[in-house]
């Protein structure tokens, strides 16, 4: 096993580590072709000599939501302890890229913070807004090339836009994950506020570009592995389940494609990472079943 | 058992509350006649459903470090599920008074966020920081008047310099609290640069005065209950371990004085929430197991 250095190189910067639950956390910067700036993620590494094997881990990628960095689901999620048992390492980046030189908007939900996971062709967002590339290209590599990772095993997952992000990426990327969850995913950029705002500004007017970052959309055509299951939680007390989120959406287009999708909805719990912690043990259960089969 | 509401007045403010592993989590607004500004905290309820019981639950009372507000355990500490899981009420209070009225430095080790659990008696300080008697009165007095609280089942445990005010109420308020535990705690004020500093501003030059609120001086004397345990968790690889904590003091105090305290060290774990999280556990049910016997 590789065990990278504070402070040394390899194609990435290792700007801090800490020890816990066994593991090793990491925060990396790595530079991106794909955005053409530096990234920002955090890597959990479970401790190879507790899993008893040098065999590479499996991986879990979680993409955040709106306003998120690398460290929101890192700090709040509660996610390592059954990660460290499960021996899954769980990669968390940033949501867009960041910078002076990146564009930006006032607004939280565009610009930096709300990078929705797709690769924007519209001035002046494509210069840098090119996520959908980044996470399925540069970040796979930098995870790979540095941690003790198996290529052939990766799973999916990650909350609000993030959930968006972990389906529609596991739909239109089938050969790079084996396994796909979310939290209060928005299930349809095309009917949600946010999606309609954003894909106009990152793809522009035309709504026939924006379907392939429909969720609800690509599960109704079988675009996907497919998965033998789609785990969903819904928060019932979530302010922004009815104008946003719309899980409805997903459960009747897995339901017209044939695909197996699980919907929980939990009543009491909101839009917050005390409704993820409450419920990520689960998620990476779920992934490791998959991934470690 | 009682259920707030959001925007209820009893004798608090609710500012905020989320569903968490099945209990329910507070974020609450209080006057506190000690420090003689509104004071906020977390408040921790598990589902009295669960536990199948309409009696009062166990508080554990968790003050936490420098530069903390009611927010750094509550977001990061990972407790939750474990104390769902125990029945335990946890209440996590701010580390100082705060508000454009109140005192303070610009340093991060003295004034705002930088309380060190004492009643200050040199100005400009005395006006409002009075944290033991806001922790030992007013605190507890909110959270048994307002939630299910067993008014005789309190443990307490902290962080550094929440450590180090954990250690010194149990010991100077034996018949308050049945346990007592602490993460990396500053184990003599009269030893570290942080407690020198605070206490000759909180507390004046006489260093006798000083003596009252260093942990391993009090642990030497024999003061507290006695309790059948102390549990003291410490990362090696703390950078203000050697500088700032000592923990050995309190190991040599705790054995000069016959009291069985277990200091456990552990390799390669910092001074960070990473830590805190991986053995948060252990903690919960040490208290758990002395505050339901």
């Amino acid at each position: 096993m590789k065990t990278p250095k504070e402070g040394e190189m390899f194609t990435i910067d290792f700007l801090s580590q800490h020890r816990v639950f066994g593991g090793v956390l990491y925060f990396i910067r790595h530079d991106s072709a794909a955005t053409q700036c530096p990234m920002t993620a955090s890597v959990f590494v479970p401790d190879a000599d507790e899993q008893r094997t040098d065999a590479p881990f499996p991986v879990l990628y979680w993409l955040s939501g709106l306003t998120c960095t690398a460290s929101n689901f890192t700090e709040k999620a509660g996610a390592y302890r059954k990660a460290a048992e499960l021996g899954l390492i769980v990669v968390a980046p940033d949501t867009s890229p960041r910078g002076d030189s990146v564009a930006n908007d006032e607004a939280y939900d565009l610009g930096q913070g709300a990078g929705f996971y797709l690769d924007a062709t519209q001035a002046p967002w494509s210069a840098h807004f090119q996520m959908e590339s980044y996470i399925t290209r540069d970040l796979i590599e930098m995870v790979e090339t540095n941690f003790p990772a198996d290529p052939g095993r990766r799973g999916i997952s990650g909350h609000s836009m993030g959930g968006h992000g972990a389906l529609t990426l596991a739909m239109n990327y089938p050969h790079l994950y084996r396994s796909v969850s979310a939290f209060a995913p928005i299930a349809s950029v095309l009917h949600a506020p946010w999606g309609e705002k954003a894909m106009s500004a990152y793809l522009g007017p035309d709504r026939a570009a924006w379907e392939r970052y429909d969720a609800a959309l690509r599960l109704s055509q079988g675009k996907g592995a497919p998965f033998d299951d789609i785990l969903i939680d819904q928060g019932l007390a979530d302010s922004f389940l009815d104008s946003q989120l719309m899980p409805d959406l997903l459960e009747q287009a897995a339901q017209a494609a044939g695909q197996p999708l699980t919907l929980r909805r939990h009543a009491g719990y909101d839009h917050s990472y005390y409704f993820i912690q409450s419920f990520i043990d689960d998620h990476l259960t779920f992934h490791a079943r998959r991934l470690k089969a």
